[in-house]
């Protein structure tokens, strides 16, 4: 495992889940490590502690590393990673610049391994009970999709103020909200065009405490995502998460932990079942068995650059076609 | 009252709850106005009946026309009203081409008449109560502005199946959803990306089946609404009308009739209580005291322009900005 800026909990959700992994090294990778070796210590585990991840990396050569050090390191770690044999689970996004991405996508291309990134939320019992409805034809073909993530903002660490090492709210809570149209369309993307806004972000620099993308799809679909850090601190939850997939046969929305489904026989409102699975067993499932997880490599790839596309065109009040982008 | 094709029924509601007019003609223009007859007989009103309006506007010169005709003719029935001297309560979009707007705008501007839109939701409780509520510093500055009508389909008549006698699905259902955005912004437009979609349309010929507008307002706030008619048959109510307002304070949001408030004290729902006004007795108020109504001729024309950008956005394809279209 390498840093713990993020969600490198998922590990051990994952193992507690029964993933059957055992955590040979660890080093920091810029972030202090502490959490994680109690962790391991929990789990009964006892790695290597390197100073340096790289000579982690060559030294122990894992079959898989969990990246979750400075954002702005994710795609250079995986990609070492990658050339050093090993799988890559990675927190989200897996680059900050697009030709970071670039440079990852060629040497993953070229490794023959796996490379994934922490979309948890898609194994979110709601979303994940949404997703299986959606598959099984609930409302019909899709048309429309909205998603959204609202955060609560407080006072955030310092790498959050800088664009070079927070990578902008678009990609960082936004990942989320354009992965789940990626989850719920199965299609590509054709077009983006995005706002996002760092006036009135608390003192939080570059922070932008909003953005917005709208996307169509390769297959036609009307796909939005709004973000924002502005869930006032006193609210019952940390995020307000929501989907509402609108098709020909109904109409499907997850809002509050519920799924709300209406179709022709009348509207409904289902508290989810536990799912079954989690993004890190899931993966490492698929990687013993062979059962695909719930989201895919190209998947992967595909969202950073969703992201990242979503973002420039912020930037520039540009809209922004993938075409001219794809390899 | 000229026709009776959409919200002419605003005029009857707004007498019950006190509007000092007495209907003196009117005329189908194009419609059967049998049903108009009926309610203006309901309220003792025996108005004139014409064959042909231009001719019932000439020689009635009345103070207050409603016009709610074919849509087409929405823009040429409101100029002919103007220059006869009579103020113009005409069902929205006024106009259904960019071209029919400039001319309505030169004639109204040179009429020196009020010009006011059937923007009926302004003044629905729950939607009134949150504007109030915004209009109080509830959420402070505001950020982000989202909105939804989503409606049933059913089979609607032929002239909801042309583009030249339904004008499109943005400007007719996304009149409401746009509005309610220039209504809590209280900004103009500064530019518009929109897609619309009529494959699926359930055989309803160029009826877009939905469509999305994304907005940067010239105030900087990103809006976005969406519309759609993909709300099943089954479902409990015609239509699924929201807002979301997100500022640096709180975040208001309009959903099932009821206002939901997160603010520093947490979260409420609220029932909100009946609304003190109507879109039409707020107009003939204004006309007679001079208390400004809820909506403005000013935003009459800007929602007009707006809807009409939109649908050429989502025709295009492209980006635009209501700068180049300023007078």
């Amino acid at each position: 495992m390498i840093g713990c800026q993020g969600h490198w909990s998922y590990v051990f959700n994952g193992i507690r889940n029964g993933a059957q992994v055992s955590l040979a090294a660890v080093s920091g990778g810029g972030n202090d490590m502490t959490r994680v070796k109690e962790a391991a210590e929990e789990h009964h585990f006892h790695p290597a502690d390197y100073e340096d991840w790289r000579t982690m990396l060559h030294e122990v050569k894992p079959d898989l590393v969990c990246i979750d050090g400075p954002f702005e390191l994710h795609a250079v770690m995986a990609a070492e990673s990658l050339r050093c044999g090993s799988h890559v689970f990675c927190e989200k996004p897996v680059a900050l610049t697009l030709e970071q991405l670039d440079m990852l996508e060629d040497v993953w291309k070229k490794s023959g391994k796996h490379l994934r990134s922490m979309v948890g939320l898609r194994y979110d019992p709601a979303f994940l009970y949404a997703y299986r409805q959606v598959q099984a034809g609930a409302v019909g073909k899709i048309k429309f999709i909205r998603t959204q993530k609202s955060y609560k903002l407080g006072k955030r660490p310092d790498f959050y103020r800088k664009r070079g090492t927070y990578g902008g709210t678009i990609p960082w809570v936004g990942s989320h909200a354009v992965d789940w149209i990626l989850y719920y369309s199965g299609s590509t993307f054709e077009r983006v065009t995005a706002y996002h806004d760092a006036e009135d972000n608390f003192d939080h620099g570059d922070l932008e405490i909003a953005g917005h993308c709208l996307f169509r799809l390769n297959n036609g679909v009307i796909a939005d995502a709004g973000v924002d850090y502005l869930r006032p601190l006193s609210a019952p939850s940390h995020g307000d998460d929501r989907v509402r997939i609108a098709g020909t046969k109904g109409i499907i929305e997850v809002m509050k932990g519920k799924v709300h489904l209406i179709d022709s026989e009348g509207e409904k409102v289902v508290d989810p079942p536990a799912a079954d699975r989690d993004v890190f067993s899931d993966f490492t499932t698929e990687l013993v068995t062979g059962r695909p997880a719930l989201v895919s490599d190209l998947e992967t790839i595909e969202l950073t650059r969703a992201v990242l596309l979503a973002r420039e065109s912020a930037d520039k009040q540009e809209t922004l076609l993938f075409a001219g982008e794809a390899k």
